[in-house]
C-alpha cells in the first residue's frame, strides 16, 4: 500500500474512532411511539448539549439565554392547562404556588411539591414551572413549584437547604400524609435527596413521591452513561454541559454524598415511590438502580419506561399520549397514597 | 485525489456502513452489576447469534448442538438447587415436575407452570428445565414445566396447542388461585399467549404470572431492536437466527397474530403482571409497550429492569445476587397473589 494513502487511511479512520463515542446513530423512526412525540424523538440533538461555559458570567448568560425560550412559552401552557400561578416564599425560600381553576373535590387539602430539573443550573424563576403547571391542570390539584437557589452564586448544600427550608415550612399548613412531592431530573434527584435529608432531621415523611428519570448518581456511574451516549437526543452525553454542571454544583463536595447522588444514601423507610423513564434515556441506569435499590430495601416502588423516548421526552410534547399519560399515571399513583 | 484512492475509500467507507449496524461497541465494564454477573456482561457475544440454519436438518442439528451444552450442567444444577426431576404427560402433553426437597408450607398446594425461551426452536426437552429448576428451588414450590411442540416439524400453533391442552389438564388438579405462570424470552410471549387464549376459550386464568423480558412483538418493531443492535450480547440482532426463527415458527400467519406477538391483543382482564427486563435488552421495548400497555388497561404490572444486562443474563449466572434477586422477587410476586 502507498504510503500516503495509508496516510489517509489512518486519518479516516482516527476521525471515525474518535468522532464513535457519541457518534449520531439513525435508527428508523419508531412506530411504536405516538406521532405527536414522534418530531422529538427523531429531532436533532439538542443544540446546546455540549456547550462548556467557563466562567460564572458565561454559565448567567447561557443560563438566562435558555430561560427565555421556556419563559416564552408559559402563557399558552398556563392558559391550555387553565392554572393561575403566583409568587409565593416559603419561610427563606421563593417559589410558585400553581392553582389549577377547577380543584378536584377529593384533592381541595392535598398539596404537591415539585423540583424543577435543569442539571442544578438551568430553569431559574418562572422557567422552573412548566412541569409544575402541567402537573397542576391535568391533575387538578395544588402545587407548590419551589425556586430553589443554584451556583455559580449558590453551590452545594443550597439547593437542598432551600428544599427542606421549604418542606419544614409547608408543614406547618399540611399534614404529611396531605402531601406529595415530585420532580423531573435534577428534580427527581432532589425529591430522593429531600427524602434522606428530612429523615435525617426526623421531619415525617410525605405520603409519596414521583422521580421521573431522577438524578441519582452524578458520577459518570451506571451503564447507560455509556450505552445510551448518542443515543440519547437530549443530554447525548454525561461529558457535555451535564459533567459541568455536576462539578459546578457540587463544588468542594464528593459527588457521591448521598444528598448529591442519592443512590448511595439509605433508603430505608423512603415512601411510595413511582419512577418513569424512557427506553433511549441516559438516565436509564439512574433510574433503575434507584428502583430495585428501594424495592430490596422494601419500599413500594413503581416503575414506567416509556417507549422510544430519551431523558424526560415524555413529559416534552403536551398533546401526546406519552403526556398525558405520565401524568395520569403520577396523579393516580398520588391518589393512591395521598389521605383527603 | 486519484481515482484509486478514492475507490479505496468508498470500499472503506462501504464496509464501515455496511457493519455498523451491528458493529461492536465497547464500553467500560460497568461497576454497577456484581462481580459474578460482570463475565457475562463484558462477555463475548452469543457465538451462535448469526447462525442461519436453511433445511430442516439443519435446524435439528444446530438445535440438539446448542441443547447438549445445557443438558451438561443439568446435573450440577438440579444438585445445587435441590430438585428432583421427573418426566410427566398433561394430557397430550409431555413435560416435566420438578420437586424441591424442601417444599415451603404455605406452598403445598401451590404449582407453577413453566414455559421454556429459545425462539420456539432451542430447548427441546430437559434442556427447557433449567429456568424450572432453578424457580423450584429458589422458591420452594413444585413446578410443571411444559415440553411443548416445535417447529420445523411443528410450527404454529403447536405450541400454543400444548400450552392450552395442558393448562386445561392441570386445571383438572389445581383451583387457578393456586396456579402461577411464568417463562422468559420466547416462554415470557407464550405466557402472555397463553392468557389470551384462556381467555378467549373462556377458561378461568391463573393467579399471576411472571414474563421474563417476553417476546411480545415477533416483528422487528419496536425501539430497542435498533437502539440496542449490537449493544446485547445474548441476542445481537434481530437478524441473526432470531428473525429465521420468528418466520419458521409462524409459518403461514401474520406475525403479528396476537397469539404470537401478544403486544397486540386485547389485555384486559390478564392476571397480575410482573415483567423484567434488563438495561441492554433487545426486548427491552418488547417489555416495557406491553407494561404500560397492561396498565392502560387496567392490569396490575409491575416492572424490574436490571442494570447492565443484556437479554436474559439476569438469570444467567446462579450465584449471582441479580439471579437471586429476580427469582426472590418473582417468588414475592406469586407469594403475595396466589392463594395458598
Amino acid at each position: 500500500m502507498k504510503k500516503s494513502l495509508l496516510i489517509i487511511l489512518i486519518i479516516f479512520w482516527g476521525t471515525w474512532v474518535s468522532a464513535q463515542d457519541i457518534a449520531v446513530r439513525n435508527f428508523p423512526a419508531p412506530e411504536t411511539v405516538s406521532p405527536e412525540i414522534q418530531p422529538l424523538v427523531t429531532g436533532k440533538r439538542m443544540p446546546f448539549w455540549n456547550d462548556h461555559p467557563k466562567t460564572a458570567e458565561q454559565w448567567k448568560s447561557w443560563v438566562n439565554q435558555i430561560a427565555q425560550v421556556t419563559i416564552e412559552q408559559l402563557p399558552h401552557l398556563r392558559n391550555q392547562m387553565q392554572v393561575e400561578v403566583e409568587p409565593a416564599q416559603f419561610a427563606s425560600v421563593k417559589g410558585f404556588i400553581i392553582t389549577p381553576n377547577h380543584l378536584l373535590p377529593e384533592n381541595r387539602s392535598r398539596i404537591l411539591i415539585h423540583f424543577h430539573g435543569g442539571g442544578y443550573v438551568l430553569n431559574p424563576g418562572e422557567a422552573g414551572t412548566d412541569e409544575a403547571i402541567m402537573m397542576a391542570g391535568f391533575g387538578q390539584i395544588k402545587v407548590i413549584s419551589i425556586d430553589y437557589r443554584m451556583p455559580p452564586d449558590f453551590p452545594f448544600p443550597a439547593a437542598i437547604d432551600d428544599a427542606v427550608t421549604a418542606y419544614r415550612e409547608i408543614l406547618k399548613t399540611y399534614p404529611p400524609e396531605k402531601i406529595g412531592v415530585f420532580g423531573t431530573s435534577t428534580g427527581g434527584g432532589m425529591t430522593l435527596a429531600l427524602m434522606l435529608r428530612a429523615k435525617a432531621e426526623g421531619l415525617p415523611l410525605p405520603a409519596a413521591i414521583v422521580v421521573g428519570t431522577p438524578w441519582t448518581d452524578m458520577t459518570k456511574t451506571g451503564d447507560s452513561y455509556f450505552t445510551h451516549e448518542g443515543i440519547d437526543n437530549v443530554l447525548v452525553s454525561y461529558d457535555g454541559w451535564l459533567g459541568d454542571a455536576a462539578k459546578l454544583y457540587a463544588n468542594t463536595y464528593d459527588l457521591k454524598n448521598p444528598l448529591l447522588s442519592p443512590v448511595y444514601g439509605d433508603v430505608q423507610g423512603l415512601p411510595p415511590t413511582l419512577l418513569i423513564t424512557g427506553t433511549r434515556d441516559l438516565f436509564l441506569s439512574n433510574t433503575v438502580r434507584m428502583h430495585l435499590k428501594l424495592r430490596e430495601a422494601g419500599v413500594t416502588a413503581d416503575l414506567l419506561v416509556f417507549e422510544g423516548v430519551s431523558h424526560a421526552q415524555y413529559l416534552m410534547a403536551v398533546d401526546s399520549p406519552e403526556t398525558k399519560q405520565y401524568f395520569k399515571q403520577s396523579n393516580q399513583f398520588f391518589k393512591q397514597y395521598l389521605a383527603n
